[in-house]
């Protein structure tokens, strides 16, 4: 029996707190750049891997990360787990009712953005495929594929942490692009997992390209319907019968193992089977935050920065290092997300700073570029250097994305700031719902006395956009909004619960403000404009206090308007 | 590049798989019994390992579990990093100032559990060890050191699981069992590191015995004292300038791995470092429950399963079944576990039946026992057929502690139940303040006005109890109390707080009811009696919302009295 030996157990445990220090040490410091984490994961494996250690200390490289031997699988077991686990969280983050509600806007934008740079990336790698880093051996319509799907491909979890660091990402705003983005990326991953069985590198079971396709449509399909089903009834009864959230956290990780195992079994990569599991997972509404909580802290804290930095330690960074290349792909990749994103928008009618917007945010690649290029890398299908390229290319456009996405919105005509809106805002300091249900017609009921329209038309289609995704925004604060036809003026009602109504917000806290909002027509998503605003003012931990202790309208208008000092960068919290 | 084929990639998580899913599964209905959850865990791996898979379907044993090669190698890597995370749990679970606060008692206790079984276990095994199992090869002394050693050591994670369920976890009796559990395992464990050494089987760098046994002394002496102040001071700065909670987990998995990784440097098993660290991190009064919850049900549910699932692959449990050796070890580690507890307590002043039920609580193994069985296993020190009986004790002794104890506790003498402290309580309907230390100061002075007591000797005495170790028994309910010189009865006013008060929880939720408990004298233990059917109680999710609308005191007496329906098993929530 080979078991790991007591000098590979040191090893092997030592290599992996060195990485995981490291890369989460300047994962947290590129954070504190307003930087994507991964880039400082990443960074980690360049350090410890070939390209700093290897080179300035051959002997301890050798010794931490060996190229062979038991501490290789050991570490290629970790990080494979890893990126099966993660790939599992991305797909929990997707919420696929989202597609439906945003419904032409985000299929618009998402098939355009999604398209264009398919078809520009596919020309460019069958025109110029040697130039673009084509391994000598690969077939040249698998590369040309292969390119075009790494460019079409966004990062759902950056493009979501970029939303959520700016304070949209459960507006209107941010739902459009999100809903692309994942749209783009559910299509995007069954186009990949195709190319997968094209390069031939997983066991093809004596059938054909055909059979492999057929097989991946069918298991997305299945676990979609009836997996995603099953799996809404059930996690109830493991809330019910065992401990919770235990057996929910166990039940979520069995599930994508088992799927990972199976897509890998029909000769597509373990990875889609735990991003569809992960899909199907996410969209109960019966999964609860507290388990999501659990489930991406461990694994984004813990899994994601191993195997971020197990990439870093595959390849040397500065002998592959192309600077031509580099600069190639880069304008490639963001010259056609760019145009998708904004062409996509411009066609679903959005003005034009928004449809920027939306194209810089769809243009962020990050975590997934550089798994399918490492796949690609694997297969025998791109060169080093072109694999080095895209880390380059995906970093680049993940670290591009927060600042421009915020120049564009800055551009766009300000219609209404939070004072002005305080200043003509109705206030209710004492509500006495105890649930999420209830308030929403004890505010909305509020409003239509004063304001004369019908009540339960406005409370319905503020409860239906409730439930399409909450907006509970976190640090106590929901905001629940609605358009609402013969309105004449946009009308806000701050709302003030001394015990806290659970609005399902990301941190698990109860909502104590409630900014209902109503809106006249379709065409506002710019109304919300002082809704990262307010998320900004109540990241101060004191401030929810001082509301809550406030005496007066005028007092909580004061408050709220002073806290907002005008600064436009996010807050260093 | 030796990395894992697909094939291997497939069968790892196939195999992952189905370990978690079974070991969660049947964990969980150990647990539907009142069994600990290791009985179900180990199972799934006696199903899936050579014992019944493996005799039955040998091909698909060996499919999904070879004996050799890249896969072995993989779940070897898998377990040992289970086990390494599982022990930094249980080492947070150790509360370091409980031992001082229970000063004598618990180190009476702890030392007479320890020396006692020591003993008779060293003898037995020095006079008969090829009845007990000694492995031909293995020296006699070591083989009486180890055996004695698994004979002391308490199993801390089942005996507070087993005090949790009971409703005693905070009681001052559970604070007894809990710190000589303590006591003995942390020397247990230094005694073990010791042994391991003496077994050779770690790289011992050309040193002898003595500077095995000097690192391993100073390697937990730096880590309790210098270590634990570090980490102490870091956790507050990594909650102010990195991601909470995220960082903090990630810090206290990169200390126990790399502690790990050292211990098994200097010789010693890497569990011992991982125990250590977890023991410094769990100290650490900045850690918050939140932190505390999810590397708790991360690890306990994902990685504590996987490796007890994988104790079962490794050993054909049938074949080395022997009746006579379980019935010897399980007549030897209770007889001598029992006596040391209960000579220990009445030693320490403890009536009789007290002093049984500490002897059944700190009598349950589990978990430890088992590692270590293995880890002799390994080293060739003992016989397949005395594991197989170390695991039969460790199972059974666990498995009979709670009714054990729940059996001693019943033939106390019973002095208060809840019906008749609720009719004796003062009430507080409108607490008014917001934090821990300020309702303790409230609800005492409120007391002393209506008693004629010195208010502020009483809020220290009650403060001084909280700051060893918080009173929040979860589900809205907090216990604060203490002694108080002068009283002639004892004195229970409940609290009631509408907004909720954080006394940091075990669930993390405020506590809207507050039964603050003054004694009279020191030796009134059983003056707390009623707290588990308080528990009891407000585990019925409708409770608290009855009580916090009740309109008069005699309502609130009604409904808890009521709430008591005088069943005496732990409800089945």
């Amino acid at each position: 029996m080979e078991y790991l030996t007591s000098h590979n157990v040191m090893v092997m445990l030592l290599a992996l707190g060195l990485m995981l220090g490291l890369a989460r040490t300047l994962g947290e410091l590129a954070q504190r750049f307003h930087q994507p984490a991964v880039l400082g994961e990443l960074l980690a494996g360049v350090i410890l891997g070939p390209t700093i250690l290897g080179n300035f200390n051959p002997e301890l490289g050798a010794l931490l990360f060996p190229l062979h031997g038991p501490n290789l699988i050991a570490l290629d077991a970790v990080a494979t787990l890893s990126v099966v686990l993660f790939l599992m969280v991305a797909g929990i983050e997707v919420d696929l009712s989202t597609i439906w509600k945003q419904g032409r806007a985000g299929f618009k934008i998402g098939s355009s953005s999604m398209v264009i740079p398919f078809v520009m990336g596919f020309a460019a790698a069958m025109i110029i495929p040697r130039a673009l880093g084509r391994h000598e051996g690969a077939d040249n319509l698998v590369f040309a594929l292969f390119f075009a799907i790494a460019l079409s491909i966004s990062a759902l979890p950056v493009i979501a942490k970029t939303l959520m660091d700016l304070g949209l990402y459960r507006s209107d705003l941010g739902m459009v692009v999100v809903s692309a983005a994942v749209f783009s990326d559910l299509a995007g991953w069954i186009v990949f997992a195709i190319i997968l069985s094209m390069m031939g590198s997983g066991p093809t079971h004596g059938n054909g390209i055909a059979m492999i396709v057929f097989n991946t449509l069918a298991f997305a399909a299945a676990v979609l319907t009836i997996g995603r089903l099953l799996i809404h009834k059930t996690i109830p009864f493991l809330q019910k019968y065992a401990k919770w959230p235990g057996s929910v956290i166990s039940f979520a990780i069995v599930l994508t193992l088992l799927g990972a195992a199976f897509t890998e079994w029909i000769g597509i990569h373990a990875i889609f089977g735990a991003f569809i599991v992960g899909v199907a997972i996410g969209d109960s509404t019966n999964l609860r935050e507290h388990t999501r909580v659990i489930l991406e802290n461990f694994i984004s804290y813990i899994f994601a920065p191993l195997f971020f930095a197990s990439i870093g330690l595959k390849v040397d960074f500065a002998e592959h290092f192309d600077a031509g290349l580099v600069i190639l792909v880069l304008a490639i990749a963001c010259g056609c997300k760019l145009a998708g994103g904004y062409l996509g928008a411009r066609w679903s009618g959005m003005p034009k700073w928004d449809s920027m917007a939306i194209g810089v945010g769809l243009n962020s690649r990050g975590a997934m570029e550089i798994i399918l290029g490492l796949l690609a890398l694997n297969a025998g299908i791109i060169r080093t250097r072109l694999f080095v390229a895209l880390v380059v290319m995906a970093i680049a456009t993940s670290v591009i994305s927060g600042p421009a996405m915020k120049y564009c919105l800055d551009k766009r005509k300000k219609t209404w700031r939070l004072r002005e809106v305080l200043s003509r805002a109705l206030f209710m300091q004492h509500l006495k719902s105890r649930t999420h249900r209830e308030v929403i017609e004890e505010i909305t009921q509020f409003a239509s006395r004063r304001k004369g329209f019908d009540a339960q038309m406005a409370d319905g289609a503020v409860w239906a956009r409730e439930k399409a995704l909450n907006t509970g925004i976190g640090n106590g604060v929901a905001i629940p909004h609605a358009h609402i036809k013969g309105l004449t003026e946009p009308l806000v009602v701050v709302g003030i619960s001394k015990q806290g109504i659970d609005f399902d917000s990301p941190d698990g806290n109860p909502a104590h403000v409630i900014f209902l909002i109503l809106m006249p027509s379709q065409n506002s998503i710019e109304q919300l404009e002082f809704v990262p605003e307010i998320a900004r003012i109540f990241r101060d931990p004191g401030m929810m206090e001082r509301v809550l202790l406030a005496k007066s309208r005028l007092e909580l208008i004061k408050l709220m308007a002073n806290g907002d000092n005008g600064s436009n960068g996010p807050s260093p919290s």
